[in-house]
């Protein structure tokens, strides 16, 4: 898994119609200092997850599981919203002291 | 799932059986900002996106869950067609007021 | 999938069991201009592609169901054999016109 | 697989709830010289690796199997940790001659 | 799938318990002129590869496949080891014939 910042939302009315109702999230990943890696991706989320939040993001076939109907098209899905990362190289993170 | 524009289409009279009927697109990954990420790639299409139409894509496993056959070798497919995009970083996008 | 160009095969006697009898490619991705990108991969090829074509490819678990048996360790197919690519951006190809 | 360095780990309240009770460790991927390869990842762990360790990690469908539900969006886990790695082309890595 | 030359192997005590007594190598991946591309990765090894060897590998769920058991947190495998690669862009390999 990633670490990623919802940057945004992605709202299509022609698509497969699996994903008719699932909510679709712009998603920056980042690495561990929270600095962006990458391209930003389309991600499924069933957490609510809202903008600027810190999370983490699943990729593959295992994304559908976060689904209801499990034989989805999708390959990305946010597994879970970060509260507090510690790590022994630097500065970690907490939710509640984010300004 | 990431963005892509469709920028063409693949013909092939010799292909695996299961791919028979099945219309290929040439498509340019783009990061949310619609700038080309990488090069292009070979697209399944059920949703018959038009050219220059901006798309999103799933790779993996799960693309063949967009045709008849399931258990067909493809690995990348367009799942829906872009009306909006929000960003909290800049510029969003919206298909209608595109010129 | 993506573009690759045939430019070689590779013999192997001692090969996981499955293998035995399956034809290994040498193959060079192209992106959609035909220029080559990343390294050459060895992928299966049940389309009797041959050297220098311009084919496309799979990767994936899908890759063996191009096989007749679809539990083998391979990632890596010869999809279809390309005829021709229009291109919105550029010069496409023809089979037929190359020289 | 590839080599990794425990360099911390992950809380998070909100999540998917097949992940509840699972640990979340942040992953340096490093090279056979030990040497970091790209961004940190996030991933499961069922051996109890502490910080600093050198472990191998699997990442895809299967890493699900590390765990006692295998149907659980993640796509990285720790697979073993790591004694000893012996190299023909440099200095290799022993657990107990580390200081 | 991918070329790679053996150069080492990995000893793990505590490791997932699917992998006791899977032999583990170290594999530089390389390219078709047989130089190196990115880190090196671990593989399970069921061809008894030895150290030098060129072979080739397969990674993702199918790398399992080489394995007694199946669902095994595995994503890498040798699953070839190469006599003869014939390119047609330049020299080719012949196990015999290196020096």
């Amino acid at each position: 898994m990633f670490l990623g910042k919802v940057i945004g939302n992605l709202v299509a009315s022609r698509k497969h119609e699996d994903l008719q109702g699932v909510k679709l999230l712009i998603i920056q990943p980042l690495n561990h200092r929270r600095l962006p890696v990458g391209p930003a991706i389309v991600a499924v989320d069933s957490l609510r997850a809202g903008p600027g939040e810190l999370v983490f993001l699943e990729d593959g076939r295992e994304a559908s599981f976060t689904l209801p109907n499990t034989f989805v098209p999708v390959d990305a899905a946010v597994v879970g919203i970060v509260d507090q990362i510690d790590v022994t190289d630097g500065k970690g993170y907490n939710k509640n002291q984010e300004s």
